[in-house]
């Protein structure tokens, strides 16, 4: 753990390497990708089974790589009962939040007489990929196909790899409340392959969404261009933000829940009492003696884990807009105060009684979240990634007279007369029908 | 041209490989990007003028990297005066557009007493790329900075390669209307370079925008992730739905519209009417003979154009959506009743008198558009592209009480112990002060 002082002479240089430290490596797996890819476009299922067969030591026919009705209902028959409620729970409260968010279509005539405006409309096809055994989290699959749903998606297909066959019955549980029936069993880039280009068995989507390895990420950057994709994930972050009142060993736990994600997660703690530092220094090493993750949390905390102590709450806000975190807890009196300073940040938890955690399951807002100082220029999914736009423009012939000389001028001068012809001879035909 | 009409028993094949046709290849020129922007990142100012020297044949020193405020007087004194006024016209409408686009904050508190929202801000700093010599487009420099003005973004850079040292008038005028003044003249792949990793002259940006040739589209591919970039555009597209009561002249003009901008472009027709379809095509003939773009808008027009004749127009809809294109003008009495049924275009002109020039150039919409089909799940330049959202969520212990059982057991079932403590051992604790 990083202790930085922001009255200290070497506050600045010490900063500036926290925000550099977790550059992670690219995996190298470009030409392997590519071949996987080439071979499921050119041998579709073959090759995906091929693929499954070598790399998740399952054998699949086209005919067995959709989860049927019944595997599905035995799967879900093993989870229990708390946890279907508590799932239920987590995706009523995500679908109201995603419904509160989608957008209203526009539309306007302006004095020229020209009547413009955008129309929403969801894609038609969306791919969730769900990453097999200890990676698959089913609050990721709720965060993922539900935005789609409330969207409007009229197709959600999911592929899950399960090594060995093993199903994992939370993450069917996930995707049966989120209607998601069509999953396929199987992962890695063959999965984004099959889903990007189609095969007998998978109809090909139009975006594919949802964490995974380097293999899947990938693979979701060569197939970008003929299918959307949501951003490639990188280690996660949290900055929390609290005073001297706070219970030192609920900042240690809020730093802990971030650290215990990922050895290259980011834990930092920004306050104005460097005593209550200490107390929180402290309390971290204190939960990690029994932690279940300790050995990933100890890593992360030892490796990337940051206290600063600041001289002001408004400096507060220049560290974190500079930070870009992609979590943010404010445990102040008045955490509305410090947010408006925030300008950068995925998401934003306030007050004293609201956890990241809350906001990773029940909150509302979607957890998939901008990392690596992406919130400063990127957003967490939302039913914006399941929408488009597609703006229109509608005008008789005595708006195209007020707006359309300007056009011919601006087309000539660029040099494409049938651009600027497609206007004038309009204006001057008297043939053509209102 | 190729013609097809829906009745034909040959009609599907056709029209798949219609879809298929235009596949661009890779420039491959992946490895020596990947040079030059690790020469950038390294050597900084430096390796951005040994590049221009040799890519622009312009010997540049840091200090003489920005265009100064009297050059950029002096090239905008050469401008015209009815294309600084086509400019304005453009650029005050493209503005009220794009106002009337920016979306609201949302801020709710639900029954169990959380507080959620969302709130947008816009991005600190976009780098805006404009290419070179003839494919410096005026209104492209107007449709990418102005969205961006409007969203509030507070710093606008551009990087124009002037080879030779030639400046472009048009461009640099555009810009000043745009209210850009930081302007470097250098391109290429060190531009992008230089805007992603910054120099000591040039400060990084958070987003880079604007269309490039196949160098700059590769290094915006590969800075992804560290900073933002739009969409890579394809070549352009236009499908046309006219019936006969049409002027065939102004149908075929706005086809040879498309035609003219690049050989890889693609112009369709649909129509119910085989006559009518035979009379544009004849007309598309004679204006051939005259057009100043006439050799690149052949070469479209003979390998990409189409001819559909559809025997009802709900059935040009099923076309329109597997199509997705980027432009869609509808030339018929009730051109709103086949809008409805439209799922996936980047924007629609509608009625006869609204040629896809209007909103190349003044209509207000952007017309930096999805291509090449990647309207079904893509959507034009907008104040989103230069905004983004911070989601937040507020509450109390009593709110706590309401939600975080659920997040309790589902953070349990996923094994991520400190998530599951830092809610339950809030509950529990008496010591946190509301």
């Amino acid at each position: 753990m990083k202790r930085l002082d922001t009255r200290s002479a070497d506050f600045e240089a010490g900063f500036a390497s926290l925000l550099d430290t977790r550059e992670t490596e690219s995996g190298r797996v470009d030409a392997p990708v590519t071949a996987i890819l080439a071979a499921v476009r050119e041998k579709g299922d073959e090759a995906v089974c091929d693929y499954t067969a070598r790399f998740d030591r399952l054998e699949l026919t086209p005919e067995r790589m959709r989860i049927t009705a019944d595997e599905m209902m035995a799967a879900v028959a093993l989870v229990p009962g708390d946890q279907l409620a508590a799932l239920d729970v987590a995706a009523t409260r995500i679908e109201r939040f995603h419904r509160a968010q989608m957008p209203q279509d526009m539309r306007f005539t302006d004095e020229e007489g020209l009547t413009l405006g955008q129309r929403w409309t969801s894609l038609d096809a969306v791919g969730l990929y769900v990453p097999g055994g200890k990676a698959a989290y089913p609050s990721s699959v709720l965060m993922n196909a539900l935005p789609a749903r409330v969207a409007g998606v009229a197709r959600l297909a999911m592929c899950v790899p399960t090594p060995g066959g093993v199903l994992n019955p939370l993450v069917l549980a996930a995707a049966r409340r989120a209607g998601v029936d069509e999953i396929y069993r199987i992962g890695g880039a063959q999965a984004v392959g099959a889903m990007a280009f189609g095969t007998k068995t998978i109809a090909p989507v139009d975006r594919i969404v949802g964490p995974g390895n380097a293999w899947v990420a990938e693979a979701k950057r060569q197939v970008f261009g003929r299918v959307g994709i949501d951003s490639i994930a990188g280690p996660s972050e949290v900055v929390v933000v609290a005073d001297g009142k706070n219970d030192p060993r609920l900042v240690a736990l809020d730093l802990l829940a971030q650290a215990e994600h990922d050895e290259l997660a980011q834990s930092i703690l920004i306050t104005d009492d460097a005593a209550f530092a200490d107390r929180v220094a402290g309390a971290v090493e204190q939960e990690l003696k029994t932690l279940s993750r300790a050995e990933i949390a100890r890593a992360s905390w030892r490796d990337f884990g940051a206290v600063i102590v600041v001289s002001s709450w408004s400096g507060a806000a220049d560290l974190i807009n500079r930070i870009a975190p992609e979590h943010l807890e404010i445990m102040l009196d008045d955490p509305a105060a410090l947010f408006a300073q925030v300008r950068h940040a995925g998401a934003a938890f306030l007050g004293r009684f609201c956890p990241e955690a809350v906001g990773d399951y029940v909150g509302g807002p979607n957890h998939v979240l901008p990392t690596s100082r992406t919130a400063r220029f990127a957003s967490g999914l939302s039913v914006y990634d399941f929408l488009k736009r597609t703006t229109f423009i509608e005008g008789d012939r005595t708006a195209l007279e007020r707006v359309g000389p300007a056009g011919v001028v601006l087309a000539t001068a660029e040099g494409l007369e049938a651009h600027a012809l497609s206007i004038s001879a309009r204006l001057a035909s008297g043939h053509n029908p209102e």
